[in-house]
């Protein structure tokens, strides 16, 4: 039958390159993440809603970043009318469409979740897909910084509900406005600086990894990398470098863990200025007194870090009972790049207070310089959940686990459909890089399904009788299958049942039949014995590690012998 | 700021054509369903496994009925190395690739299921989109009609699993071996008829609405449809009619319920024949007696409709104790043709024996010539599941539901790739239909999820103090938020909790904050008289169905509220 049948020419079965099958493990533990994350989703009052994997290109936008592929780092095709479809690279691009879609009909603040499967176009590598799964929160037409507070909260609880414990992650929250203004400030505002604009950001972003004398001398002259090739520098005017610089020594700090003294250090700088107005330095004292304490730190570093932003420019806050109520400048008047800047810094300061508030201390969620978010979209908060526990990376070298999670603050994405503001906020958990990290963690749970019980066939006449054992079983909510290969080697079947982790198998040879009897083998108990076996009639002699019952006690007798099994050995 | 962002130029935000969004209510319920049907699926011993969206376009193949579109029915697009990919159009193809690709390392037989999103490139219409959701069970490796009644029996389980009761659904089950018999044995066997078989395949399956009488005439010389046009018949011998003729009038009894009594004439007509060797009348008289009874009838139809395929080619079935043994002729030797579609007859008849022994009987799983599954990948068995329940169409008429899941063995699919036959049977559930069929019995399960508890935002300054008290109510276990939009005019958040259906609304003014103290609304109670109140200091005069408690009291209080509304009103 194999030689009729057989083809000189066949084809190969292969995956498209970056695409995978999930296997059953994969699935189960991502369903069971997936489920946790959903109900602390629901728990904040968000509610699903999805959209398909086909947008109009022209709705999608061009903001993923690299995108220097032909396609744009997008799967596109043309329609039978020719309009130009792209699978979506993202879930916050086709919300946009939706909301703005259905705009007449949406209660705001919209308040939604979705998971769902995004595809890039791009080279794939490994560990880096064409085919990945997010899952996404926002909260369209919310316009205050109370809604991305509210975000890194739930990022936060998120990643505690999914078995990540406190320490091991946390929620670094930056601004593209305070970023923007610190530009703007040092005069690299404009379309003109986008390029040196883009240096910077980058540089900054090398902070963890280079420090910070490296980071200066690529925001300089220049440097000398560890191949030994020279990477040019940008070429920073000494004002401009002496703005960044003072950020560069701020975040160095901060990185270190060194906040709290390397801060109070500064800001004894800060206080010796002269045309020091406003801070509150009795106040941050006793704060910093405290924030060695758990739980009490009120993010006084991220706070602190945040004065220094303002302080670099010769901006100082004035306070009033502990609150911030404005800012002045010794050489006069703030200018308009400065009051931005200004403005956004207390933006930021209100959300991590916000945070603070609710009961989320800085181990939880802190203000970073670096976080900077890839997407070209946003345009106020970005915050970015890293996990902080050590990997070995592909090179052998102890690094933290990194990102698993970011979003921001998106006001101009529903915008461009409605030509009004429609402010929106929102974050995307990367699922398959949160089961990664909950992998090496020992944290998946992925066991959430025992092998089924196995019926096997000893007698072709008999199949009928065969699938009413094991449906009676499975009416007694038992895992359970009749054997569906080619049963007339016994052996094959118990290798069967021994490869697929079966823990008991149902045997009635035509004596038993007779008989009204049912073989019960315990196969945990007797999986190491059977491997010896090869033919029906050996197994009716030896039958090892198993016992008889009435036909009529199967069910009872099957779950008895489970929760045996159970509570002996799980 | 909203003149200043206004752009003349907006795009427009649009689905792509045939493509929908999903709501909370759809999300949901589908969610529910699909969770029902996975416990049936893993009760069967079956486990997950998923591939992605996309295939190289020849690993796929062409199987798609109506494909007479330039794509073939499917999305495609090439990869950056020229290389054809398209998007699966189904569940069954991509893990026909799976299978081939992981062969050795791949446990047979291989029992799996998995729910996914399928695209067809066709033209859109009402209830018919480009992505829909089908969820699928396979079993591959197994090469007996044994795996095909167990799919058989696991799509009748599926159905009451998900809350359609018995008598509402029937599994109709066919055999492409036994069509294709019958069309060999009437001489329209071999690829220069392939043509006239699709005319009888298609007229058989109109038997359902036209009645025999008008599909004998679709047969032979052509019949005047409704509208007064004139189809060109068939034009078949009057061998090839008389053989068919039979069929259609054993189908005909069939389908109208008077099976019993029709096919008593008939067999009676068949025992009359010269040259009668084998049939067991007796057996079948006292099984025919039975089958009044409920849970007794050993799906005598279904044989008897089996039976009377050979005896329309005068072929005898031979019984020895209830058994068919063989078959023989009056006129002498079977010939090849006949033999092949007596085994065809006799491995459906075992098929549906089996699923009555495992306690499936006709009224859940039966035998019926017009299952006739579109895909062209089928080798043997198919079975689809109907939905039997009475629906208005969109003319106006009553007409049965229809099928909601079909399925069958499909031998050859992984073979393409082997070089060798690998049995394999499954099928597909078509997700939206069968919520469609769910929604039509009011059997809809969307209401898992309460509104949350709406924090509302008396005063920006204390909004920190508000986000506490939300997340003090979601570390209680209760779903709660904080309201997002413009906090200024209360009666905007209280429209807000109107519409979003809030239970409770918790509110702190100023003079509460200072004394410890928070108001509590009943919405369910208060929810009439709310509307009327605009501001901030109406309401707080006003202050309908509310009540005031400790702040420190939030949580129990919320909790205490809450179980009472479900108790006096769910």
């Amino acid at each position: 039958m194999s030689d009729k049948k057989k083809k000189p020419q066949k084809l190969k079965a292969r995956l498209p390159r970056g695409f995978v099958d999930r296997s059953a493990e994969d699935i189960r533990a991502s369903e069971a993440m997936i489920a946790k994350i959903a109900e602390v989703y629901e728990r904040y009052g968000f509610d699903p809603v999805e959209t398909p994997m086909f947008e109009y290109t022209d709705a999608l936008g061009k903001f993923l970043p690299d995108s220097d592929r032909p396609n744009e780092g997008v799967f596109s095709l043309t329609d039978d009318d020719d309009q130009w479809m792209s699978l979506r690279y993202d879930l916050t691009a086709p919300l946009a469409r939706h909301v703005a879609e259905n705009f007449n009909e949406i209660q705001m603040p919209y308040r939604t979740y979705r998971a769902g499967w995004v595809f890039r176009n791009e080279k794939p590598g490994p560990g880096r897909f064409r085919q990945f799964m997010q899952f996404d929160a926002d909260t369209v037409g919310a316009p205050g910084v109370q809604a991305d507070a509210e975000m890194c909260m739930m990022l936060a609880d998120v990643m505690e509900a999914v078995g990540i414990k406190r320490g091991d992650y946390v929620v670094r929250v930056n601004n593209r406005k305070v970023l923007d203004g610190v530009m703007e400030a040092i005069g690299l505002g404009g379309d003109e600086n986008s390029g040196r604009r883009l240096g910077v950001l980058r540089a900054l972003d090398k902070l963890d990894r280079l420090g910070s004398e490296e980071v200066s001398k690529l925001l300089g002259s220049g440097r000398q990398d560890e191949s030994g090739d020279w990477m040019e520098g940008l070429k920073l005017s000494k004002l401009q470098l002496d703005g960044l610089g003072w950020l560069i020594t701020c975040q160095a700090a901060f990185t270190s863990g060194k906040g709290v003294e390397e801060f109070s250090r500064l800001e004894r700088d800060i206080v010796d200025r002269d045309g020091f107005v406003g801070i509150d330095y009795s106040l941050n004292k006793e704060r910093l007194d405290h924030s060695e304490d758990e739980g009490e730190d009120y993010s006084i570093n991220s706070v602190l870090m945040l004065m220094n932003i303002l302080m670099a420019f010769e901006i100082f806050p004035v306070f009033d009972g502990g609150k911030i109520i404005g800012a002045n400048k010794k050489s006069g008047e703030l200018s308009e790049e400065e009051k931005k800047l200004t403005k956004s810094v207390f933006e930021t300061t209100a959300l991590l207070s916000m945070v603070q508030q609710a009961g989320f201390n800085e181990d939880r969620v802190k203000f970073d310089l670096t976080c900077v978010r890839g997407l070209e979209y946003y345009t106020g908060p970005v915050y970015e959940c890293e996990l902080t526990f050590p990997v070995v990376n592909e090179k052998g070298q102890e690094v933290v686990f990194g990102s698993v999670a970011g979003g921001g603050r998106y006001d101009g994405l529903v915008s461009r459909f409605r030509g009004e503001p429609v402010p929106a906020t929102g974050f995307s958990i990367g699922v398959s890089r949160l089961m990664t990290a909950l992998k090496n963690l020992g944290k998946l749970d992925a066991s959430v399904s025992v092998a089924p019980v196995l019926v096997t066939v000893m007698d072709g006449e008999a199949m009928g009788e065969y699938q009413r054992f094991t449906q009676q079983l499975r009416e007694g909510g038992i895992r359970a299958e009749m054997y569906q290969g080619n049963w007339k080697k016994f052996g094959n079947q118990l290798k069967y049942a021994d490869r697929r982790g079966c823990p008991v198998a149902v045997i009635q040879g035509s004596d038993e039949r007779a008989n009204g009897k049912i073989q019960i083998k315990d196969l945990i108990e007797g999986r190491k014995q059977a491997d010896a076996i090869a033919s029906n009639e050996e197994w009716r002699e030896t039958r090892p590690g198993q016992f008889e019952i009435d036909a009529g006690d199967l069910v009872s007798e099957v779950k008895r012998l489970l929760a045996e099994q159970a509570g002996g050995d799980a």
